[in-house]
Formats: structure tokens, C-alpha cells, sequence
């Protein structure tokens, strides 16, 4: 009797059929799912009515002739390769040479390798850029992340694994590798943040003599090569938005422009009509409304309400309401809230009309802009969920720059200040005179930096700025603003005093740009051998403990 | 009065000439060398009798009309940009960003960048090679060589960085990423031995369902299209010979091939005649020669007889004698260490004549191959010297594969038997039986593998092999031959169970391989960023002590 099985390899499947003769001689009985083999056969078309239309491969067979085992798997492997969206992650990644195998993966794996090699030849073959691999081993880059240590045999003594090869980038501007590129192992000892790995891949560029519109036009043209969608071109610049507007209307520094619902600014409508929550100054004041008409506001899921008064509960300094509009709403509720006047003109700014769903937040400027923003998202995923709006394309190409970030930020937690960047960005030419004239931080965090972020489809993918070209400059930023102790500097800062051409850059992290490429749920989806989400590796089971010996050899004891 | 400077970029320089009414707009007195300047004029033909033919800019000039000051340069700076080849070396790493400057190092990166750029044009886009990459944090690797450990946030847990991405590859293969390569990160803790640093880099290569001659095929085309100098392509395929033939007639694994003086095996001619040194078994006797003729013999440098002496007192297990032919010599000092007999018999093998320097070893075959290897080494070297001889070029085509390497050797210092490459390497196919069948450690040393290495110029540039892919063999090579705890291994051994492809591959040492295709001193010339000797970085001072709040989020105390 025929037999038929199936052939895998990583570029997909084809059907394999044993006929009796040669199943006499060549036994697949007792052999293991996933063994290796190779055959030796013809090629045939599928007799009339069993073609599979589903399979790229569908419409042939191999008639086999000849077959040998290569090597055998043992039985009962732990994960099932098709079953790959069903396994717990955890047993995959223990098992990831096994999980591997899957479509997905292998598509995921094959794209990454093709969209890096087309952004290299974009750039060393259009643009004449220089690949430069820096050190990894180096010393501790103040005021950033957490970065791992690595034990010298010098007592005491530890080298940092690079956050980014920034201060390098920076140096070779100074040698005269004036258009560098490094596809850059970075590493960050984050692992409590989720969708972060302890080494992850930025495509890192640094050029001389540039100015944000050179990075800018660098960076399009580098995404429109590398873009792996053929059929789906990207065409033209992409537009830019200032932070600013970006929070005014989309409540968020990575605006998702695939859709409208921006927020509607209110304040002048609402006046001081409203409670200024406590510990919000009247000039930092403001009212954003959004609204769901009618028709969709209708057909929301019950859930959606809970879910946003989810998102306000967590947001500090404003406060949120959601009302449905009602014939006689001007003396309802909010009308109670805002006084009638206000009502009215609200009413009238928004044309709202009975059954519309307005949200409505307040509070200060910055907390209400990113609540407004949240409740934007999560109010198109259930428009989304109901069919009521048309659904995000993940392959729109909705890129945009923001630009003109302040250069200096409050830490939420701590209240000091810090670079919004880097402490290596420039400040924007019309707010340089501001800065080197600076005296107290009063008006320190309205100085705008050259920093631009891209954004693609609501997610940042990609950060750059002009950098301080001079030493003076920098030193002051870091010494008078930040007030970082820049001994760890002593290199950079030496390096713009011999001669540092004005430069600036880009980098893009790789992992989550493929990933969204790849419509991955995860950067772990894009990444052969990730670490678990703890930053333990569970194919390895590393870290592990080491030997005496070792400790010996690098001068360390071990504390619990 | 016209001014003339020099303008300098990454690309070269051109000559600048500031006339008289322009220089009195923009002063260049007082300004420091290295400054950045930019300069808008007219390129203009020097005058009559001006040109610069030694330079390629020499013929034109740049009539200035507006220069700006972009940033000035400190004065004094430590190093001259010119006088690269000059300052001691650790000054020059203290202060990379200024000697990157110079010609040679712009060209060593420049060209490293390209060359690795057109190996990966050959394996991705010519024969469909996936790159990936592979983690850094990992675990430790028994048997190789010393790795860096990273401590995690879990108290005694760390992490090592890889020595290279060998075990990953090999997942990847079962994985069916059939064809893999990467531009490799690779960490190694030997600051002890020289041209090393801590952190290198390979083109690491890995392939399924191969053989040693697709191997070969890939790598040879690989070093073809990438090869950098068009009026000297590569043509045909590299040469082979085996590791005894490379002994035998060489006296050294990695063989320059790029001239004679071969070593002659007289160990017939010589018979018994002459002392075993202690400790050798007569079954492992050897005798060679190597003889420079009268012509050359006659110019030698009188150092040369020492340097010889030198090599021959460090080679343990053998002897060695020097002798000019004189027309009685064989009743001289030579026919009394072997007898008249042998001494006619060496001399109508060697066909010796009046005046010939008869170089001359006897002992143990491996150290006697090796020694007289390195007498023949250094009697090229000076006959080079006096140009007695063709002057090595140091872009010879002489690639030559060594194959048939032993599975394994005894350490020359521990007695322990290792790996001749690593513990995945495959036995050849003639002596898998032995290997299969073992019993005891009597025959091991004389089973080959199927490992390869490529020489360059008497260099090895790279090395690689067809691995075990059955886990019966590999758990019996880890446990019964070489007696490696393996739990560090049971992710590998796990894969080669769970239907593993038979696979091989390579690594090209690219640091290595690019200082000499760019004729450089050290690998530290083709490192934008290296580490000096012992393992520091003059530029940063990493490694450096660090904080205590470090310390405890690792958990780690230091020991002096």
C-alpha cells in the first residue's frame, strides 16, 4: 500500500508518497515525527480532485524512490512545531531550537536578515557610510540605564557593557569617519520592563557636517529601500509634528496617526467653570473633550466604560467624566459640573448631539493630555472590536517625525531634572542663546532641544539628535544643569576640544521595527535565542552559578 | 599677503589659499591646528611649476572667499595626526579620536567596512545565507577558553560572554536555518597572549545537509568576491594538504607556501647513526634538513647562527647542529655525530656541495617538524633581509586549506587530552568506526577529524569542521573521551536529539584577516576602538572600580 508523509524544511512542506515497493525496502515504521531525512524521487502532479489548494506546494508530490534516515529524533518531543501559538512561551523558548521550525519564525528570522542587508546597502552602498564595530566592554556611561558590569582580573575593577555606542559614534565624528553606521549590540539591565531584552539591536548612525533635515532625509530613504513590501511601496517624506501639537491632539508623544478622535481643546469653552484639581496651578489648566457620535456610540461594548475609568484612576492631577448626551443634557450631570453656560458652549464647539459619547478629562496640561491620549487608544480598540471604524492597517504608513522636544525634563518620581535625550543634545538654535545665558532653572524646561523621534503607526521606533559640538557647551550642560558627574566623560569631553565637527544622529531600534514589520506580538517573536521576560535565558538556564575558581580569577565574592 | 592651509577630512587634503583681502575679513592668527573649518572658493589650478605631484590633490588649490570657524581645537594637542607611526602607541589609544585621523587608520576602516560588506553581498544575496544574531549573554562553555562572567540581580547567578556563537549555530541548524551566517561578536579573557583583545570578531558560518567540499566551495567564493584588490583578483580554487603533509614538509600547521626551503626528511639516510635525545621513542624519530646553497649561504647576516641557536634551545625533545659544507665535511664534525656512511648518504640525498649551510634536527617528529619549521622561518627572514631571495608580497594568493586534522591531542603542558578544534567536530568519515568503537585512549590520537583550516601567507585566517550531529556520538565524545561535565551542555544535547540535519562550518578571524589584507602591524589597526596589550582602554581607563550601590544590585563583593 502507498504511503504518504510529510517533508519539512525552512522553507515550507512538500508530500512525500512511499509507493508499496519501495516501503518494503525503506521502513518508516517506528520513526520519530521530525527525524531528518533525505529521499531521492520524482516530482509529480496530485492525481485529479486531491490537489490542496492551501499549500504553496499543494498541487504536486514526490514519488519517492529512495529514502535514508540522516538521523533520528527522539519521540514525544516536548512542543509541537505547528503548534506553536499554543505551547506556553516559556516551554518554547526552553525548547527554541524545536520551535524554530515554525512558519512563523522562520519567516520572521529570514525578513529580519533581508531588511537589515537592504538598510546596509542604502547606506554604504548609496550613501558611502563606513561600518564601524565598537567596543562593548567600556566604562559606565553616567546618568543613563542600569548597565551590566564585567569583572576584570584587576581587583575591583569592572568593565560596563555599552547602553549604546553613542559616545562612540560621537569620537569617530571626531576621527573624521564622518558618516558612520553600526548595526550595535546595546545592552540594558532592565528586566523588569516589559518587551525590553538585556541585549537588544539598534541601527546606529552618527554624521558630521549635518543638520536635523540631512538626518531626516537619511532616515526616509533608508526605511522607503529597506521597506520589504513590494507591492505596498513607500512613497514621499513623512510629515513632521511638533511635541507640542502632538499632545494638544493626540495626547501622546508617539501619536498613532491612523485615525482621527483627537482631542478637542476646551478650555476656552469651559473657562474656570470647572474644579481645578488640587495641586494644579490655573496656568497649567486645561479641558479636552472627545466624542463618539451617535451611531457608534450605540453599538460600544458595556466594558469600555470600566476600562476608562481605569485609565483615569491611574492618572494623577486630572480628573475624567464619560457622558452619553441626552435631549436634556444642558441640566443633567455634567451641565451640574460645567454650569450651563459652559454646557452650551461646549455643546456648541463639539455639535454634539443625543446619544453622542463625550469624554471629557481636565486637569494638568501634560497628566490630561496623556490621559486624554490613552483614552483615545483604548476608545478605537473597542470602536475596532465592534467593527465601527475601519481597522488599522499594521502596515500603514503612517510615519511621522516629532520634533522639538524640550531639552530638559522633571523626573515624575524623583522631581530632578534630566536630559529628555541625552545629555548630548543640542539645543535648538533658537533657544541656544537661552541656554548658554542660563542662571536659575526657572525657564530651564522650555528650552528646546534638536531632538526628533520617529513614530510609526502610534509606536517609536527610532530617536536622534544634533549633538553639542562644543566642549564648553557640554560642559556646562552637564556640570550646571544636570549636575552629573562627568569624570566618566573625561574622553568626550577631550575629544570636542580637538577639533569636533558639528554632528548628529539617529538610531532605530531594530527589534521592535522588525517585530512590527513582522505583525509579531512580541519583539521575542524576531529575536532567535531571546531572554524570558525576567532576562533569564530558559534554553540555557542561564545566569547559573559560577566556580571558585572563577570568582578567584576576577577578585569577587558572592553576597545573598 | 596670499595665506595658504591645509584643509584635512576623512578623504584626504587639498591646499587652501587665502587671498590677501579675504584673510583681512577672517583671521586665522591665533587659531589652533585640527580646527574645523569650513571654506567656501573656487578650486582652481595651482601655478605654473606649484603642483604637487606626490599628493593627489597636488595640482589644484582652493581660492578661499568665506570661512567659518565651526570649532576651534585646543592647542597643543597630544598628538600629531601625521606622526601616527611616531608616538608610542599608548598615547595614540589614549587619544583615538585625534589618531583616527591619520591616512592609514581611514584607510584600515574604510576598507574593513567594505570588505565585510561584500562578504555579506556574497553570502546573502548570491547564496541565500540568513544572518542572525545570536546572544552574547549566555552560559558558560566547558573546555574552552577562559570566558567573562557578568553577575545578574540574582544573588551567585551569572551569566558568560560567549567565546563564540558555536552552540547557537548549531541550534540554529536544527532549527532549520539551513544556511546562517553572522558578523560575530566574540568575547575571550586572555589579555595574556599578544595581538588578542577581549572582544573580537569572526564571520561565523553554519550549514545543513554540507559536506567539508560545499564548505570549502562557499568559503573560497566568499574570500573571492569580497577580496579588495581588482587589479589582483583571486582566481581558481585555494590548494589543500594534509596536517602531515603540512608537518612534514613545512614543520608547521598554518604553512607559507609562499616559497620553498622545504624541510627534507633524512631519516633514511641516517638510519641509527645518530643519539635518540632522552625521552624519545625510536618508532617517533625523525631527522630533517633544510639547506640554504653556497650563493646565499656566503651573505648571510653572522646573527643568523645565533637566532637559530635561540629557536632550537626552546624546542624540547630534539637537537639541532648548523654546519657550512667544507670539502672534507665528511670527515669533519658532522660525519662524527653520524658516522661516514650516513653523512655520504645525506649528502647525495641533499645533493650538498662546497659551501652549502646544512641546517640540521633530529628528535621527537612533532617538535623536530616544529622546530625546523621555525629554523626555516627564520632563515628566510634573513635572506630576505639581504635580499638574496624574491621579498615576500604580502598579498600573495597563497591560500591554502591544512585538512586531516587529529581528533584529538595530548596538552603539551597538562598531559589531559583535548580537542584539536572543539568537542562538536565530527571524526572523518574513514575513522568514524575507531571512534565509534573505542575502548581505550591507546589509538584516540591517531583518529582524524573532519576539521579544516585555512592558511593565508603562512597565517591562519580561519577554521572549521562538519560537527556531530548524532547525540549518542556527542554524549560519548563529552563523557567517555574527554571527560567534560557536560550539564552545560544539555540544551545541545537536547537539540541533537529533537531531529538534528547532518551540518558544518566556519569562521573567518575578520580582525586578522582585514590587518593583513590592509598590511598592518597589529589587529589594533584595524580596530576602530581597541583595547591595549593588557586588556585595558587607554581612552576610557575601563575597567574602573564601581559604586557600592552597584555592587549590591549584583550582589557581589570585591575580594584584593
Amino acid at each position: 500500500m502507498n504511503k504518504f508523509f510529510t517533508l519539512r524544511d525552512g522553507y515550507g512542506t512538500v508530500q512525500a508518497l512511499l509507493p508499496d515497493n519501495v516501503s518494503q525496502r525503506f521502513s518508516l515504521d517506528g520513526l520519530a515525527f521530525e527525524s531528518i531525512l533525505r529521499v531521492r524521487g520524482t516530482v509529480q502532479r496530485r492525481p485529479e480532485g486531491q490537489a490542496n489548494k492551501a499549500v504553496p506546494t499543494g498541487e504536486i508530490e514526490i514519488h519517492v524512490s529512495e529514502l535514508e534516515v540522516l538521523n533520528q529524533a527522539k519521540k514525544r518531543l516536548p512542543i509541537n512545531v505547528k503548534d506553536h501559538n499554543r505551547a506556553k512561551e516559556n516551554l518554547r523558548l526552553e525548547h527554541r531550537y524545536i520551535d524554530l521550525r515554525n512558519r512563523d519564525l522562520q519567516h520572521n528570522l529570514r525578513l529580519r536578515s533581508q531588511v537589515i542587508m537592504k538598510m546596509r546597502e542604502c547606506m554604504i552602498n548609496d550613501y558611502g557610510f563606513v561600518e564601524v564595530e565598537t567596543p562593548t566592554l567600556f566604562r559606565r556611561t553616567p546618568g543613563g540605564a542600569q548597565e551590566f558590569v564585567v569583572p576584570s582580573r584587576k581587583a575591583g575593577h569592572f568593565y560596563s557593557l555599552v547602553q549604546s555606542p553613542q559616545q562612540f559614534k560621537q569620537m569617530l565624528m571626531v576621527g573624521a569617519i564622518d558618516r558612520y553606521f553600526q548595526i550595535a549590540r546595546c545592552y540594558r539591565d532592565e528586566s523588569t520592563r516589559p518587551d525590553r531584552q538585556p541585549e537588544f539591536t539598534q541601527l546606529d548612525i552618527e554624521m558630521s557636517f549635518t543638520d536635523r533635515e540631512k538626518v531626516i532625509e537619511l532616515i526616509e530613504q533608508v526605511l522607503r529601500k529597506s521597506w520589504p513590501y513590494r507591492d505596498n511601496p513607500i512613497s514621499g517624506s513623512f510629515p513632521r509634528m511638533t511635541l507640542a501639537d502632538a499632545m494638544e491632539r493626540f495626547g501622546s508623544d508617539k501619536p498613532d496617526t491612523r485615525f482621527g478622535y483627537e482631542l478637542q481643546n476646551l478650555s476656552a469653552a469651559i473657562g474656570t467653570q470647572i474644579t481645578v484639581p488640587a495641586g494644579v496651578r490655573q496656568q497649567d489648566f486645561r479641558t479636552y473633550g472627545i466624542v463618539i457620535r451617535a451611531a457608534e456610540a450605540r453599538k460600544l461594548p458595556t466594558g469600555l466604560k470600566k476600562t476608562l475609568e481605569e485609565i483615569a484612576k491611574k492618572s494623577n492631577f486630572c480628573k475624567f467624566t464619560q457622558s452619553k448626551i441626552t435631549p436634556d443634557w444642558t441640566t443633567g450631570p455634567i451641565a451640574r459640573l460645567l454650569g450651563q453656560e459652559a454646557a452650551e458652549a461646549l455643546s456648541a464647539q463639539l455639535s454634539l448631539q443625543t446619544d453622542d459619547l463625550l469624554l471629557l478629562g481636565w486637569g494638568k496640561q501634560s497628566y490630561v493630555q496623556n490621559m486624554m491620549g490613552r483614552i483615545r487608544l483604548a476608545a478605537y480598540d473597542a470602536l475596532e472590536e465592534r467593527e465601527l471604524v475601519p481597522k488599522r492597517q499594521s502596515h500603514a504608513h503612517n510615519f511621522l517625525w516629532v520634533v522639538d522636544f524640550p531639552m530638559f525634563s522633571e523626573n515624575e518620581e524623583t522631581g530632578q531634572i534630566e536630559s529628555t535625550h541625552h545629555p548630548f543634545t543640542a539645543p535648538h538654535p533658537d533657544d541656544a542663546a537661552a541656554l548658554t545665558g542660563f542662571s536659575s532653572l526657572e525657564n530651564i524646561y522650555t528650552i528646546r532641544s534638536q531632538a526628533y523621534d520617529l513614530v510609526w503607526n502610534g509606536v517609536e521606533i527610532g530617536g536622534g539628535s544634533i549633538r553639542i559640538h562644543n566642549s564648553q557647551l557640554q560642559r556646562m550642560v552637564l556640570q550646571d544643569v544636570l549636575r552629573i558627574e562627568h569624570a566618566h566623560l573625561h574622553h568626550l569631553l577631550d575629544a570636542l576640544d580637538s577639533g569636533a565637527p558639528p554632528h548628529g544622529g539617529f538610531a532605530i531600534g531594530l527589534d521592535r521595527y522588525v517585530a512590527l514589520l513582522c505583525n509579531a506580538a512580541s519583539i521575542r517573536e524576531v529575536i532567535a535565542f531571546p531572554k524570558s521576560l525576567d532576562g533569564k535565558d530558559p534554553l540555557s538556564k542561564a545566569p547559573v552559578p559560577i566556580s571558585e575558581e572563577e570568582k578567584r580569577i576576577y577578585h569577587i565574592q558572592v553576597v545573598e
